[in-house]
């Protein structure tokens, strides 16, 4: 479980590592379905600028940093389990804070992405077939090592840095009632509901094919669901985490699924509209609001996180 | 001419009409070759996700809305001659004020280019086959039809539209000494230079293949050189605008030339580091900086217009 000091001392501690990523105001007639209820402010958190090309640096640097002023990083340094955003976070964070890094990926890892984890200067170890044998591999690799673990998402730390986001994006807007984010393992909506509790309501937008969070709370606690799809390279953990669970239930974030037709709309207007290129998983938080999946109140202030662009651009030719 | 007073007319016009772009603070030393003096501050102003995808938008509108406050915004509309940014500006802003626009382009300009025009409710004609022959049309159009011509550049309204980004830049920054933007016809330039006098200076960045402002300053007046390489469908006019070069000779305006290959290398990389995808003739202001062509002083505050983004990402793939 996180809560705002969490993220208070996350965003103290990651502070000058990670880029303070711009927020654009935008007319918000234009993401709205004709007939339903305009909000009255409407914003773009365009956190897929940061190191990495998504969030997760956030997280990567507060897990690291906290480990190391409490002198638990260990000569062998820091492991992870992830070919995707997770795993270039963390590689990124090691090589500038100084650390060893080995991420673990399954042999049939894409050699774009290793080769990116590399020249980020990790070691890169590929093991089975699936990202659950590259993960369990770490796991044990760290039990042996003593390397320090670094969970893309169910680690206290990781998501009190994703949630610093929540506290730029409140400096930032001023003032706000509703925050639209994907989820996937749930860290970036964790943190960034326990940054705003109290003050704004965070939506989780899940594509309907990896309904993590949406399956969680009608159980009542993270079960594992089938996952596919467009956003499965960004959105692919196959069940909530539990921190992201406890903060969901604790702070009243809701659930709103989107199809992947509507991401990948979603996904090609915010290029042909803004010029900006995001992958489709962050696409699901804008297709919401477009499908109007997700029914704004009138006068509502509402900020969607662009949180990742690890993406190939090629298919947004014109 | 223009100068600060025109600039902040035109800002109070077209305001609600054009986006505030956001401003983006990042690290200099990513920026300055190994070895020169690192400014203290950088900031990077994210205009191309402006309308139509470049700047020209705020031209196009102060041009049409000053028209329009006068009375003379004729039955028959506005006209340009341009299959670039300035006709998809101008396109735009027609479409929003509720004017017709005809646009002109040669019968060589790409399907892509012609299609988008219409869709924004432009009446396209293709005339000739260089963008000579649709602009002398196209002027010759405007004498008959007494519609309101908007050059791509050379007309005060669009200056000064032009620099209210230099305004919004001064706002979002704080204080700052230098602005690096990539020269055409000279419009930006002319336009945010009118808007930061005797606050900042304005390094006009060019391709060498492409050096209309280095040719004016050398010159004393603007003279016609040839045109070629990667930034052309951007940066392609043959010879700097007289209001450009009046400004430019006025405030003090520096000239750096960069290689093609500096251009490309600058793009990929903001694509590489920040997921900004900016077209080539903008990618011109950030390779002046890479490549020490412009040498900044040690504690110097720059920033960089992206001013626009009009290109085909395909070549970003990795």
């Amino acid at each position: 479980m996180i809560a705002l000091p969490d993220v208070r001392n996350a965003a103290a501690r990651i502070e000058g590592r990670v880029r303070r990523t711009p927020v654009m105001e935008v007319d918000p007639t234009g993401f709205v379905p004709r007939g339903l209820p305009v909000p009255s402010k409407m914003w773009l958190k365009l956190e897929h600028v940061q190191h990495t090309g998504s969030f997760k640096a956030r997280g990567a640097f507060n897990r690291i940093l906290a480990a190391s002023e409490a002198g638990r990083i260990p000569e062998s340094g820091v492991i992870a389990a992830s070919g995707g955003n997770a795993g270039l976070a963390v590689a990124y964070a090691a090589g500038q804070i100084g650390t060893k890094a080995e991420v673990y990926v399954p042999e049939t890892a894409p050699p774009v992405k290793v080769a990116k984890l590399r020249a980020l200067g990790a070691t890169v170890v590929q093991v089975g077939v699936k990202y659950a044998d590259a993960y369990e591999a770490a796991i044990k690799r760290a039990e042996d090592s003593g390397a320090l673990f670094c969970h893309p998402y169910d680690q206290p730390d990781m998501c009190a840095g994703a949630g610093s986001i929540g506290l730029e994006l409140l400096e930032q807007a001023g003032g706000l009632d509703t925050v639209l984010c994907a989820v996937g393992g749930g860290g970036l909506m964790a943190g960034v509901a326990a940054a705003l509790e109290g003050q704004a309501i965070v939506v989780g937008v899940e594509p309907a094919n990896a309904p993590t969070l949406n399956a969680a709370l009608r159980a009542g606690k993270p079960v594992d669901v089938e996952v596919s799809g467009v956003a499965a390279d960004s959105l692919g953990a196959g069940r909530l985490g539990e921190i992201a669970y406890a903060v969901a239930a604790r702070t009243g974030v809701r659930s709103v699924l989107v199809t992947d037709d509507a991401i990948s709309e979603a996904r090609r207007r915010m290029w042909d509209e803004y010029r900006l290129v995001i992958e489709h998983g962050t696409a699901a938080a804008v297709a919401a609001l477009r499908t109007g999946s997700y029914r704004p109140r009138a006068g509502e202030r509402i900020a969607i996180l662009l949180c990742g662009a690890n993406t190939d651009p090629g298919d947004l030719t014109t």
